[in-house]
């Protein structure tokens, strides 16, 4: 098997969080479901910021902390991804480069600013976001390098990519590069109202049998299939993608390949500070394993250290050392 | 004796922080002093930015951070400081008024962007400055509302606004009219290496007599005084002013008044994670009791209980219930 110069490359929405407390007061006062991600429009996003409290930035999107985890892991990770010649720019870029990750989307003035996420973090540790696209969503298929995609053993895509048009235009051209240089290519659902929104586009790509790797957290592969039991869900997804990966949060998370069915536990964590991220680690870790072949329940339990690190912590982004937190699983 | 409509104004430079983890080689390598602030200009900046690690923003500004935290015990705090009309000076003003605090200071375009300081933590904890004073330093007599000072029962000032020119002379004029109304006035000495610039400037507004409560960390005080042993220092200097406190880190801290000396023990901690704040926020601790006549032993719990809260996490601001933090102390 011909060796990679990358083992994921990544493609999302370039978004930097602005993460602040709130209570669930104030969660419902705003009408907000938690745990959800919710698009927002320019005006709303400084109405709400207005009303928020002291915030922090870190950058954040859903595939961008995917690739941050996968070069944390010490794998090769690229990524794809539109912001603005702005200083949030400067510090999605930023962040992802001295991560390790070959980021060199050029910076384009679209007319709106950098993306960013308004993420509220509740007591109980869970986010609720409010995403303003900004320039994410202007990503053309122009900025895809095919040479990039072909260099990539697999490539990774946010369901959050569907939102916005030219984004989603992109992304479908990359599948084709990737399809056509028998590249992997691993989707993940994102959320749920974002299957609500593109529920027949994810089923075109997964019922096309594009996908080789889906991740999916509980409620969302549930929502996906439109049944109301996990199992019936894994019944109905597995037999469409190669492997299926579903994250259960503290129930730990499972993945199906080839009539194989592996679980592993929730790694154990000190106290729950902020969810945000938990999924796109998880996703990194497994993703690392899959790069190694290392087997499903290796690939899980990297996954299942980079959600517990990244949670345990606000922000999307891994703060400790995950090659060291990995050890022997590594070696 | 007239109630105030605020407890503390702050005056100070305008700075978002921008924080990642180096090592000691990190900092040998760029020849930095550990525990120092280092001024640069735009040029070191983007050399410096360049080599840093994945980073977070968050809102500080030694002055900033001591007025968000008397909020946080819920003090009546304002703070006047100049930031740009760009991305980190919305952020700038938003975390200080969504704290509570008064701050109405207009962003400003004179052709530099707002403040930055990268802040690198080391793994002992221990924060190393580099900042570009940007807009900060164009902070202009003019920003002051006499209005506002004479509402306030206590001035406090940053020995860093010594540093750019046109603040140094807002600092003085404000002083000037707390004086003549009668008002206390709060000064911290800020830096080592700050001292060493203004050595002149600190001791005239000392030896004068206008500073009512200086603050320092034990090698401020011993800088200042050009003493090697605290006791000394804390003799030549506990005369000029009418209280002085002086931190000591895990070692507590200590404030002398009218011939009384109080010592109090650091306040216990999980995990030391980044110093940056302590001694603002320990500031804020003790002006909260201060300004409501608690005592010499109980501001400095207070201020203990903030900066034992503030090294716990990365960034400069409050994250926890200050006030619940406190319990009967306030009461």
């Amino acid at each position: 098997m011909p060796s990679h110069r990358l083992d994921v490359l990544a493609i999302g929405n370039a978004i930097v969080d602005v993460i602040a407390d709130a209570d669930d007061a104030f969660l419902a006062a705003e009408g907000l479901t938690k745990g959800s991600m919710r698009l927002i429009d320019a005006e709303e996003a400084e109405r709400l910021y207005a009303h928020m409290a002291p915030a922090r930035e870190v950058s954040g999107g859903s595939a961008g902390n995917t690739a941050a985890g996968v070069a944390a892991f010490g794998g090769r990770a690229g990524f794809i991804g539109q912001v603005a010649p702005d200083q949030l720019g400067e510090f999605y870029i930023h962040d992802l480069r001295a991560a390790g990750v070959e980021f060199t989307t050029p910076p384009a003035d679209f007319g709106v600013p950098t993306a960013r996420s308004m993420v509220l973090v509740t007591p109980d540790g869970h986010r609720t976001m409010n995403t303003f696209l900004g320039a994410a969503q202007h990503l053309p298929a122009t900025a895809l390098d095919e040479a990039q995609i072909v260099d990539a053993a697999l490539l990774y895509l946010e369901g959050y990519l569907w939102d916005p048009e030219t984004p989603r235009y992109a992304m479908i051209r990359a599948i084709e590069v990737a399809r056509n240089a028998s590249r992997k290519i691993a989707f993940t659902l994102s959320d749920t109202f974002c299957i609500a929104r593109h529920r027949d586009g994810f089923n075109v790509l997964i019922d096309d049998g594009r996908i080789d790797i889906l991740f999916a957290n509980e409620a969302e592969i549930l929502a996906l299939a439109g049944v109301p039991h996990l199992d019936a869900a894994l019944a109905a997804v597995a037999p469409k993608v190669a492997t299926l990966v579903v994250t259960r949060s503290e129930h730990g998370a499972l993945a199906m390949h080839g009539g194989e069915r592996v679980e592993v536990a929730a790694a154990p964590i000190e106290r729950l500070v902020d969810t945000t991220g938990a999924g796109d680690l998880f996703a990194a870790g497994f993703l690392v394993g899959e790069a190694r072949g290392l087997g499903l329940e290796t690939s899980l339990k990297l996954g299942a250290i980079a959600a517990a690190e990244v949670i345990q912590h606000y922000g999307a982004r891994p703060e400790r050392d995950l090659k060291a937190l990995a050890g022997d699983l590594l070696a």
